[in-house]
């Protein structure tokens, strides 16, 4: 057991904080005016942030995620982790290291999951930052924390797949490069339940796929990625989109979700250590009732329970990290359920005291923290809300016990 | 000791209501609808605001917060309160009954302090409904939670005031309606700490009155009312203008705010019972993992959790206004301070928990409850944060405790 | 509605606070001292509580929980709760008026149920005080928060019921004036699930009746009283100690444990009260870190918060004894419910800040913090737990929405 | 980075834990049951305890927490911390292995300041298991939360130190086999704040000690070892009895307090372990409302919850330990301050969801969990309050960014 990272990975989280401080922190605020300058928030992507990808593909700071070698930095999850942590500090840090969601899961899906012809047409101008994807599960009209509620069907006829169906939260689909989406529905309803389902590629630009609307959250448009509703109406698809193969739709949702949920739990407590750094230089730079807001007892609590919670946290993370690298994401599904609970709770925590210690300013837009703390609430629910997740760990939990053994309670 | 309401209250319940069910919900969506037809969200008031205005001063619900009776409808704070707490359930509730922020306060303010030109000028089309108002206390630039931090001057030269600073989260002065402000400010830094300040009338038209900019919260515009920051840059207005005397601006304040934090918490009150009943259907709308929603333990945890804090903060507001109407508003300040931390806190937990059983469409717009999320999560900040009221509470209950008892621990 | 006691409760509560300074209070510790001067902390009760017990009844200060008039005060459930406050506020005080559990509730048990002849020999020496009574309803080896599950049986043979079963928590058992127990068993397994159960009355010294140990509370015997795992071993009672008639026994308890249920939470609002009554002056009595522990901002905030949870809990406390008066004990049961969530709750934070403000003193017991923590935290457990009382609650508030109105949810 | 335990740790922990299994949680009702066979609960130590001390130092398992290899088992801190956490599993079972509380931090603070004569006389029979000892540092009389409050006096006269001064919470001087009190005081009140105290060696048969009581803990006397208050009067002892030199008690202080407070967090982490094995047991073990009570949505949370908080509490004590071990207490007191707020905190809220899950059964003997509760909830005060800790670690937070920069906040 150590805590200590290993000097590849201090010498990685150095690079990338560099780079954040040099290069993103202070071009944040010229995004949003790049953007707002545009004829609408959704005509085009801010030209910095080419620029900033560029960059950062120039020092080798790109598709870091990947813990594949032939295609990726070849990290492990424990090594990405700290790095991903830093990148997530910013609301447009993930984009310049090609490390965003949902474009990490969709990439790990079509590297671990798709054939070769598959990855040539997506999975490269992917990896290039060329193009972007979107993930269409989640469906308005059922309750898809259970994701066997899926209504939308994958039917085949002949050589292709015809989709139906309505599906929200379709993040990124609203960005002008967004290109290709991967699809859930059902195939099979008659067969076991959790293998009733397929996931499938379709092009954006399919006939019969309809992009309805973007969805705000809590007021944020989220421009120029967007989470979309999308109404897929006798979309065909050929064959070959089929993503490993008939049946495998929630087994690939197990396997992309595992990652996806750990590096967005990376990335929020990159989000809370900035806040609870905001929080703490805010405090000792004003003054109420005679002395520094720093020097509030109440206000040093906060302080003190942030710093334990983004410790306590980033600990679980990092240990999901090991297990998941050691032992497989399966084995690892505890660990992984544990810290989607943790993490944007702890984040909401810290987001909210900062808020307080801000005042006003901190519901506005001149600071990060209302922002990312609507982010974080949406982390709540997206990839599994936190119910479904507790009852998985005491699932687990429970089972440790056989009922033979019950009358063993030491008494 | 007695907890049912008069018949005249229950039958203003009754009406207001029936107003709400009939005109109020269901033009909520016209309204939103309207806002966004036109060029700007700021362009103009959704026609239907004005439809609904007239036909509630028709059935006689119209400035029913006033408890004067020479302007008002001479209810007591204690019968206003079930009122409040109806109009509150919807965002668009309060200005159909001519009750809405910050007019209230304004009003009140000129009612109390207000000569009979001032009265003339500005009480009267107030309380018509015609024209509207913002109130500028809290600065930018110091944490304004410790109002005595206030900078902007009010000069006396001559006939006139020279007013000069900088304001922001004048709620209210984005409405192209809104022609008047209530300006704090400090005349003289060398009085007492509480007499420093006054209050003057300032309208908008005034040259050196410059709105800078609107400011978001959680995302949310607030069109078409808005918050905004304010410029006042050698603003002159006539002496007379001056609201009660100079010196004077605390003491009003202290008296502004009392009912405008109750009425608050009012609205707070009715925007939780929302959620819960919201909730409440949603529940039992959808099924996942083999049952009901509803039929979730934890769920039902939710539920009760909820109507255990609605009826516990509903009681502490009604009681506050019992002290209001009975000893006065300085009398019933740990009343008023109690339930203003209170209040925002039970409507945020009750909306979390709305919007995590609603699931991601719990954080959009298709329902109200996100926005009422940001509403609720501003007013644990505005018109004095959590901190600043538990501060006064402690203080006096410490007091009641003389030094001279304290070896009379009870050991 | 108004909150202003009645002069009569006014009157009443002046003259208890009295009795508690000049009697209760001061003779704590002398009861605590007696007792341990005996030759066990069982032998005797200590001889001051019969001294204080004659004062309070020559003081007309007796009975006052009994709502009917022909054997009680007359009080209301609402005149009696703040009283009760009062009297809870020393573990000794509630014995010292005849106000204690189980006392009070079994007292009311016989009169709406008892026959003449069960008056006359059981309900009269408990309203004098003379003897004292325990209720045996909870089992060691069944959930008894499901009051179904109890395995108790009652059954008839000729003139007598002949009782089996194993009890605990038979509150005051432990007392030597303890002389009667009613017992809850099933006479009818195959009846419906609410009409299996009977309720009886056993004199302890019946043949059979066996107390075999007395259950300690967090390491506190609660002598003279105790809590007593009690076998009742073929024990036979007369046919005519049966109460109301066969099959009665679950109404009766739902009868029964309204008044039960707010009663102690009367009796918590008053410790808690105390509590902080405590806290508020030891803070300024002590200095650590060059100023007084009261100046601590944490502390202030322990204040403020204990000061509104008491006073959202004792209106809660109010309303639902009004309630009780005015629908109906069966009508207000959601009211009872929550109060019965809320006030163990409450007063547990209360006490455990309280704890934590007097440092390792709070655990001892040179103070009453710690053993009235205790007994607040069985109230979670007693009479229901929290999670059946929020169950109840939550479908209650389910039940407000019919399923075909559930479409209606406001979008 | 890395996760996994040694091989030798992994070693020793199966180890211990079957020494656990085989003979200590067996013993546990052995012990009581001897304890309360004799004359009084104080009249000597249960013969299970020596016998089981015998075998564990026949076993190699004897003094694993001294980290130095001269005296101890040579383990560091992250290799012990696995192990005390399984000691800590039950009440007696640090006791067993010779690494129970304060004689661990007593013998720590002899191995590092100690003489010769002193290690020969005091540590050696320590290390034995033959003797014990106390700390004698905290007074009723002054908020001992600030250690600069402390008032007993140490004054030189001649060869000898004369100490007077009352202390209280003395644990482990009800234990026959006490010989020795680490004595903190004054010797020099004009020294700077932090150098008036020294520490020193009180042998408990010096004429002028005094045991005037044992304090109990929630109703728990901690018999046979209790927690003594104690008066110093005109007590002699020879100057070489002081440790290290004059004025540096509060150096000693903190020295010895870092591993101190770990050891209990190691040992609240085993304590929260057992306590939800017992509640998954009992949970699946027990039916109410018509299905077993680990099906209850609540229960699931509470045992998720349980696991979730577990498992933090142990990485963050894993880390600390691993600072302890690589940068020195000194730099590691962040990390320590932390883990001694989240530890007993986490153990409590534990232990209180296992309470309520066993129903009555929780709070009374019968299980370990009322008592491990009571244990836990003195470590939020014991060697430091809360609040205390949190102070320091938000100070340290503040630190981080120098006055300078503060203008930086990004925005």
């Amino acid at each position: 057991m150590n805590f200590t990272h290993s000097e590849k990975v201090a010498d990685l989280q150095k690079r990338v904080s560099k780079f954040m401080e040099e290069y993103v922190y202070p071009n944040e605020k010229v995004y949003q005016e790049q953007l707002n300058q545009q004829e609408t928030r959704w005509s085009d992507i801010p030209p910095i942030m080419q620029e900033l990808k560029e960059k950062a593909k120039a020092e080798g700071l790109w598709n870091l995620f990947l813990p594949e070698s032939e295609y990726g930095a070849g990290l492990t999850n424990l090594e990405y982790a700290p790095l991903c942590e830093i990148m997530g500090r910013s609301m447009i840090g993930p984009e310049v290291f090609n490390c965003n969601a949902p474009d990490t899961g969709n990439m790990e899906v079509l590297v671990r999951y798709g054939t070769e012809a598959q990855k040539k047409q997506w999975l490269e101008p992917l990896l290039a930052g060329e193009i972007r994807s979107c993930f269409s599960m989640t469906e308005p009209d059922v309750a898809s924390s259970d994701a066997t509620n899926i209504e939308t069907s994958i039917v085949r006829d002949g050589d292709e797949y015809v989709i139906n169906g309505r599906k929200w939260w379709s993040s990124g689909a609203g960005d002008p490069r967004c290109k290709i989406a991967i699809v859930m529905g059902k195939n099979d309803p008659t067969a076991p339940r959790h293998e009733q389902q397929s996931m499938i590629l379709v092009p954006l630009n399919t006939p019969g796929v309809k992009i309805e609307r973007i969805l705000p959250v809590f007021g944020y448009d989220d421009a120029p990625h967007g989470h979309a509703e999308i109404v897929y109406e006798n979309v065909r698809v050929p064959a070959e989109n089929m993503l490993w193969e008939e049946g495998k739709g929630f087994a690939i949702a197990q396997g992309r979700l595992g990652p996806g949920r750990i590096h967005h739990c990376m990335r929020l407590i990159g989000l809370a250590e900035r806040a609870l750094e905001d929080l703490t230089k805010r405090v000792q730079s004003r003054t109420a009732f005679g002395k520094k807001i720093a020097e509030q007892g109440v206000v040093q609590e906060w302080i003190a329970d942030s710093r334990i919670e983004i410790e306590q946290a980033r600990l679980l993370t990092l240990k999901a990290a090991y297990m998941m690298d050691t032992v497989g994401n399966k084995e690892a599904k505890t660990e992984i359920a544990m810290i989607k609970v943790v993490a944007p709770n702890m984040a909401l925590r810290v987001l909210d005291r900062a808020i307080q210690a801000f005042g006003a300013a901190g519901v506005s837009e001149d600071f990060t923290l209302a922002y990312h703390w609507a982010q974080a609430r949406t982390l709540r629910l997206a990839d599994g809300p936190d119910e479904v997740h507790r009852r998985q760990i005491a699932r687990l939990e429970l089972k440790k016990y056989q009922t033979s053994e019950l009358a063993a309670v030491r008494n």
